[in-house]
């Protein structure tokens, strides 16, 4: 376990509870007068809201290149087989898959893009490299919902992520609908903790990216921030990103539509900011979960 | 097995097939001209897209006592423990109540309501009996989906329903929202029969209710559907209600909000087109799920 002081302590209480955020959401001090490519009126929305979207940031001709990649790792049956895939119970389809930015060079590409890194410099003020990546593919009629989380508390307490410095990009490779499970995210949540209660299970990530039971919040602390802050679901189109504080209240609903529905997830992290011991369990979860020893500043 | 001609095969091909409707959707000669509650508008709507949200038919004050009376059976544990209950299977909450217009007075008279049932007159052109109702309580957080079927499909095989001649109310009892699982329709879908594929088990309705595999439409019929007509979710407000033909696709979403979600079904059916032998299985479902023996006319 950890030897640093733990300033967002969860799965230990008997009871859960929220409490204020104690990291700042723009890390440069000149908050929403930072230069980059975030115009002041985003930077004020990522503060307030805890997520941004950014319309068209890639072209369809990019998203088309990396939906024929996807289709390619999806054939791949040493992908499939491999421990960074999730795949699908019934069917073996991939479903989701881990680190993607190791494996796929136009992946690689995405996760280096300046468009996507200058962002993440801009809001972390700070050198970056990749925390976590993947795409995930919900797949036509019958793509699952995921639950209610911040990222934050997991990679806080399993992988040891000290402070609140890290920001996710969500690319859209293909539209979002009101029908095909679209990101679904709670403004404002960003700006409180919410403890958990449960302990963690021994290597719980085998179960937990299927269905995460543990390290998701209680029905009063999100019904609080929902009260607050209502929920919102951006229909970003493909190319579109969705820019989203490490700990801002997310989730996504079954795909129904007749279409797979596919994005890639990249998490950046300040280099100030990087993993050590978990909070939580005595074991760090696998490497392709969360970059421990190979720390690539980007950009 | 019926002695009937079959009108609409399913379940016996060796493969799925979309075929044209062999019923009207409006059933008395004068069409949209016929007279009721119904505006020309509305029946035109009715006919064109097999669905009209009727906004507003009851006040606030009568939901209200709807729910009160929800919220009874709900903690009573005799009607948890009845055959008519399905429930939650973690926490024993009642999620769905069938037959509740023979359980509960109050829902019997919103069943009766000169509101609902002029409007099934006017559709149905013949005087109409409740074929099937129920109450569904899509728990806060955790509500499940329930994946695409028209309705006649399982009517017309399980329970020997002859022809098209049925509609269908689902009354909100509170508000439907882009994240409590509504109702998804696809417009003009009633106007094709997806024929399916799969033999009936015995007691089917036993594993139907919770999770409908057999009798759900093939996904290259269902594109199809969708590629014509789309898919709509109302965002009707408590007090409304979604009139919708027996044979209209529709399916619903998980709630992911962290409010119940709850409405009241019920099922129209004209009395020239009562209940034979099942189409399908030897055996038809019990007298919960299909009024077979108790025929009254309303209104």
């Amino acid at each position: 376990m950890s030897t640093l002081v733990d300033l967002y302590p969860s799965r230990i209480a008997p009871s859960p509870s929220l409490s204020p955020r104690r990291d700042p959401v723009l890390h440069d001090p000149a908050g929403v007068e930072t230069r980059g490519p975030l115009s002041r009126d985003a930077l004020l929305e990522f503060e307030r809201d805890g997520f941004v979207v950014l319309d068209d940031l890639f072209s369809p001709g990019e998203m088309a290149a990396c939906l024929d990649e996807l289709g390619a790792l999806g054939r791949d049956e040493a992908v499939r087989a491999s421990e960074e895939a999730i795949t699908e119970p019934d069917s073996g389809a991939l479903r989701s898959l881990f680190a993607v930015h190791r494996t796929s060079e136009i992946f690689a590409d995405l996760a280096e893009d300046p468009r996507l890194v200058e962002v993440a410099h801009q809001v972390l003020a700070s050198d970056v490299y990749i925390h976590q990546s993947r795409v995930n593919l919900k797949p036509a009629l019958h793509g699952q919902p995921f639950f209610w989380h911040s990222d934050f508390e997991t990679w806080h307490v399993e992988d040891g992520m000290p402070r609140m410095r890290a920001v996710s990009a969500s690319v859209a490779l293909t539209d979002n609908t009101e029908f095909n499970g679209p990101l679904m995210l709670v403004p404002g949540s960003h700006h409180s903790f919410v403890s958990c209660v449960g302990e963690t299970p021994d290597d719980h990530y085998r179960s937990s990216l299927k269905r995460q039971e543990i390290g998701t919040p209680d029905p009063e602390s999100l019904r609080t921030l929902v009260e607050r802050g209502g929920i919102v679901a951006p229909k970003a189109k493909a190319g579109s990103v969705v820019l989203f504080g490490c700990n801002t209240m997310h989730a996504s609903g079954v795909n129904l539509a007749p279409y797979p529905r596919s994005n890639a997830f990249f998490v950046y992290n300040s280099v100030e900011n990087r993993v050590g011991e978990p909070f939580g369990p005595a074991r760090p979860r696998p490497e392709f979960l969360a970059s421990r020893s190979t720390i690539t500043p980007l950009g």
